[in-house]
């Protein structure tokens, strides 16, 4: 099998972390596309990589990753296909499906699925990344398994069905739970106390869920069925937050 | 000052953890209660201290720690204080004020509040929690703040009325994400992917909010304000992860 000579195909927080998760393991990029030559120029000298904002500078890329805003999927993956009609395509978006490649033009496609929560500024380490892929057929499978395998973390393979309920999943594990940090940091801002006192709380939180099951690992006053700390605790908030304080602690107690 | 002799009054998570770190930490503890001899012999053999039911059985403890549940404390405590009129108590809940100790009759007291979620057979490493001490005098507060800091983690002095807030926040910082994780495991075991994956992900959004705040950390559909992932998301959800899922984009969506 030749050595993979890929084209990453977008330059935003994702594809950043994969860029530089790829050339840290030693797979072969033949460069870095971006929609804008700044942006792509920034990606491309960062991982010493071809750069470039238009596919035409590419030379048949036997993989394209494509790493784009959902949105621009479509329109980004039918150039591809047409410039590039040899190559295996993927796309890494939880929420749509691989036939959508096929939809675009593309006779050989899969998925490359890392779930995870890319920021800007912050590199992700891939080698604790968990990659779901998919394929139209097994090579396809097999080769961006391979690529995924060399990051290091676990591959899983998952349907394009499965992966709309593995990025909904996610959503309630990461987004969601974001969300509440956001909630406990104004709660303690606006009562003079540093957020960073939350912090191990937060840590062993997560820490927890390795080793126990969610629903073994819950404490808390709607756990406890604590209706007087629950009361005192309504008091405090404001509307926004006492919806959404009386939404989970419902759940919590309903799921006991 | 005297060597701290101590007198740990509980014997559930809480008490649990916080006896074995203090022994570790080589403060001196005179012995454990619990209401039930058999939870006192399981906890005082484990750290190789005395251990009774009966309250009288310990004589003149320097300072009384009381991890007990809340519904339970004041009756505890008035107990504690009528038998060790010399004692510094404290107790460890984040939603009780200082106060109830003095209503108990206590003389020397204040509040030792490790924030922290202890579940049963999970036991907590101290040298990374937060805890917040308070004391009726600057005696009884430099005295827990001694003890709190043998521990190895950080200590913080915060008022009753602040501890309020840190109670609820570790609700929203703790609990609720946790109760989150619960519903992301649902979805995935009911599509026969293993919530194991999603590990990486939750682990990875808990260390970001070391460097980034939970605002500039926030990721995902809502964030973007990606109506057509949401719509496709919402048509995968049972009404009572619907409602939750609705509650929770609106308040990533209006605190963008």
């Amino acid at each position: 099998m030749p050595a993979d000579s890929i084209l990453l195909v977008g330059a935003g927080n994702l594809a950043t972390s994969l860029a530089v998760a790829l050339k840290g393991a030693g797979v072969g990029i033949m460069g870095v596309w971006s929609r804008t030559e700044e942006a792509a120029r920034e990606l491309g000298r960062r991982i010493d990589v071809p750069y470039s904002y238009r596919l035409q500078d590419f030379c048949a890329p036997s993989v394209v990753i494509i790493a784009v805003a959902d949105a621009a999927l479509q329109s980004v993956a039918s150039d591809v296909a047409r410039l590039f009609p040899e190559a295996l395509i993927a796309h890494t978006a939880g929420s749509i499906s691989m036939d959508a490649l096929r939809l675009s033009g593309a006779t050989r496609y899969g998925v490359f699925y890392p779930m995870q929560t890319f920021s800007k500024g912050r590199v992700v380490d891939f080698s604790t990344v968990s990659t779901f892929v998919e394929g139209c057929d097994a090579e396809a499978l097999s080769r961006l398994r391979d690529i995924a395998s060399q990051l290091g973390g676990k591959v899983y393979e998952a349907t394009s069905e499965q992966r709309r309920y593995l990025h909904l999943a996610a959503v309630f594990a990461c987004n969601f739970p974001n969300a509440l940090y956001a909630m406990s940091e104004r709660l303690l801002t606006r009562h003079g106390l540093p957020f960073e006192a939350m912090l191990p709380l937060i840590d062993e939180t997560a820490a927890k869920v390795h080793t126990l099951s969610a629903r073994e690992a819950q404490t808390g006053p709607a756990r406890r069925g604590d209706e007087a700390v629950m009361q005192r605790q309504r008091e405090l908030l404001d509307d926004e937050l006492l919806n959404i304080y009386n939404v989970l602690s419902d759940y919590i107690a309903k799921n006991r």
